[in-house]
């Protein structure tokens, strides 16, 4: 792993760019500070995003219908004047105070931030992708096995034997996609193809809207793509050889199995209760992102049935400097919606102000307040 | 006054229908609990239709930019699926407890109303127009003087002498617009126009926009319109005789003057410091409309700085089955903001279909559940 980048003290440090998140961005925003968000998806949104970004949502207040994704843009289009700084695809795993009275987090890309205050926004968790549960295969991932949050672009198969793991939409419409790459190749390995692709479930059943369905039996007719049944139990690699400097200046050939092994294929289970091998050069796992809790319940914080308690007046957890809102938080009278994780992030907004300030501060309109407007931009 | 309207009892009445009122409306119908609306102004919007309805309001989540009057038509459309019942122009001026648990409600339109819970949404109080501080005008109210909430129609003025009082842009418009009915009718006052139009103030200096004020100039040029400074003292009557039934059937000639007494001019007090009597026939008094608490401090719920204290997680009073939502309520961290009252209504409703239900409520979402959808009207 690369050495830590060190990011400049950020103001506030806002764990998570889910709905709460990203309006908590936007009430520090009025207050004139400054956040630097961070969310282990590539992109924000939180469960608006992942969970129902289609559907409506119908008890905004002052929206009668909007869909998660639309949601999404609205706020994002609320923080733009603000112009927080945005670390995508990266998981918060420590979080800590120092002895001046600032925090330090942990990242999962190495990142390192420092933080005056610290709003955690985390909701159900970290939307990360569910792993297979093969001990040993964790370490091709990146170069040979990849997980839904990271699929390698459609050309990056090129001449290789993919399989495609998963029974629900996102899997069909991937080996559909690169079994497509093949039709255009002229049924071929050539011209940026991949050589084989495999759609690989528990059983020849798949959940996914009609169309696709269709789209992928006549894939499979047509031979550019083929289903196989099984669960992974193991798998085969092939050793590899490669050459290291001896301490000497001296090139040898070397065995050197853990750093050069290639995966090869997988050893399956089928639904008769037969063991089979599947060969490939590239597994892409698309078995689902599902938010969990992960490193959030380790960080000290007090905690009421895996929820973090926090001060309904204020947001702040047990620890001052730390505030927690939105899903992820818990006092009397909690309810997991939007429209209280939005007031929550206000709340949360005007106390960590008010910690700054030392003193409390004046109630200011957003239709009145010409400091407002001159932070958000609208001032004529 | 009239015999007191007996309605049937109410699931639910919620006093204001401000934003936060009209929110709560919402939140009750996803509930399955309809609800009696009362407020005191002639229509819904409280502090966004009377405050700033032409301004923007730029801190609601997801609503980058509305203004007052926008947010208002937006909460009506919102509410409309669960059909409350209005009670427009009119005050709540008791609340008591009936032995049976439940509440009756004294309006000031001689409504009596039942209900089950009642939800407190009177944000800064009721909007009443200010009102002259002249000791007997009030028995001419709604004959010959009228006020803010209650100006009558162009019409009604025909042929009469018309004072127009007051020195912001809702008088200067009120007294063009009269004026200007006697320009159609050929600068004389037949044809339904008004005999004379003045315009009453402290002082000869008026704000309004200035093409309002361009119109009240070229108005006075000619003729149709006279302003006239001063501070009204005292009035005058011209006492009437009217002839009432006696016990034996005849009629009899009485003079009567408080019964039939005509406001017949006004008592001035200029900026020169001299009296001057000014003849009228209807007395229209824009002074503006704000907000007083009124009678709602005399309820016998606990206070805390005029606002009702309430328990944060169920927006509970001191009462049982009483609710405050919005600007009207107090509890630690409160701030008088939209999405802060958004909360509160969200949870009042919870509270109170919880109380109704006897035990705790699951969560259900609006983008998922066939019972909300079905009760929002929006399920296909
Ligand atoms: C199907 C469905 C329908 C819904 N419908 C409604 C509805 O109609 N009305 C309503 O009010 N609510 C609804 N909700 C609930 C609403 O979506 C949630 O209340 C809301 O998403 C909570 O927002 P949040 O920002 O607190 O958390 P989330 O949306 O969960 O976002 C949290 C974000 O934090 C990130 N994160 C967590 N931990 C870390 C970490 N350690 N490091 C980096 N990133 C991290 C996650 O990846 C995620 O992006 C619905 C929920 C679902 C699942
Ligand atoms: C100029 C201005 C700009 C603002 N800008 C913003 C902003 O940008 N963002 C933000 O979040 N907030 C803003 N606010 C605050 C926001 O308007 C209030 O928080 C909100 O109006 C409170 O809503 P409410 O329903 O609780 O009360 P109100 O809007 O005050 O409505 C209460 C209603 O109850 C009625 N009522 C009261 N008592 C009785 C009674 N006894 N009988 C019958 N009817 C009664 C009243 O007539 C009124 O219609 C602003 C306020 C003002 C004045």
């Amino acid at each position: 792993m690369s050495a830590p980048t060190e990011h400049p003290t950020a103001d506030a440090v806002v764990i998570g760019a889910g709905p709460v998140g990203l309006f908590q961005v936007f009430q520090l925003g009025l207050q004139g500070i400054r956040a630097h968000v961070v969310d282990a998806l590539a992109h924000a949104g939180g469960q608006c995003a992942e969970l129902y970004a289609d559907k409506p949502i119908y008890d905004l207040p002052g929206v009668p219908r909007c869909t998660g994704r639309e949601l999404v843009a609205l706020l994002l289009r609320q923080t733009a004047p603000f112009a927080p700084r945005w670390q995508f695809g990266s998981l918060v795993q420590t979080l800590q105070p120092l002895p001046d009275g600032q925090f330090v987090l942990g990242c999962s890309d190495g990142a390192q931030l420092h933080a005056r205050q610290v709003f955690i926004a985390a909701g159900l968790g970290a939307f990360v992708p569910k792993r297979l549960p093969v001990p040993g295969l964790e370490r091709f991932e990146g170069h040979q096995v990849f997980y839904a949050n990271a699929i390698p672009a459609l050309a990056a198969s090129a001449g290789l034997r993919v399989v495609v793991h998963g029974g629900e939409e996102s899997a069909v419409a991937q080996a559909v996609a690169l079994a497509e790459q093949r039709q255009s190749a002229g049924g071929g390995d050539g011209a940026g193809a991949p050589a084989s692709v495999t759609l690989l479930h528990r059983r020849d059943v798949f959940q996914a809207p009609p169309e696709q369905l269709a789209r992928l039996q006549q894939l499979r007719d047509a031979g550019l793509l083929q289903v196989v049944a099984g669960q992974i139990t193991g798998f085969q690699t092939s050793g590899g050889l490669r050459s290291v400097e001896r301490g000497d200046g001296q090139s040898v050939e070397q065995n050197s199995q853990v750093a050069e092994a290639r995966l090869c294929a997988l050893e399956l289970l089928t639904p008769a209760g037969h063991t089979e091998r599947l060969p490939l050069d590239q597994l892409q796992a698309l078995l689902g992102i599902s938010p969990r809790l992960g490193p959030i319940v380790d960080w000290g914080l007090a905690l009421e049935r895996k929820q973090l308690r926090v001060d309904p007046a204020t947001m702040v957890t047990s620890v001052p400097g730390i505030y927690a809102v939105g899903d992820i938080n818990s006092y009397p009278g909690k309810r997991k919606l939007l429209v209280c994780g939005f007031h929550e992030a206000t709340l949360a907004a005007w106390a960590a102000a008010e910690a700054r300030a030392g003193q409390p501060l004046p109630l200011q309109y957003t239709t009145t307040s010409p400091r407002l407007q001159e932070r958000l931009g609208v001032r004529e």
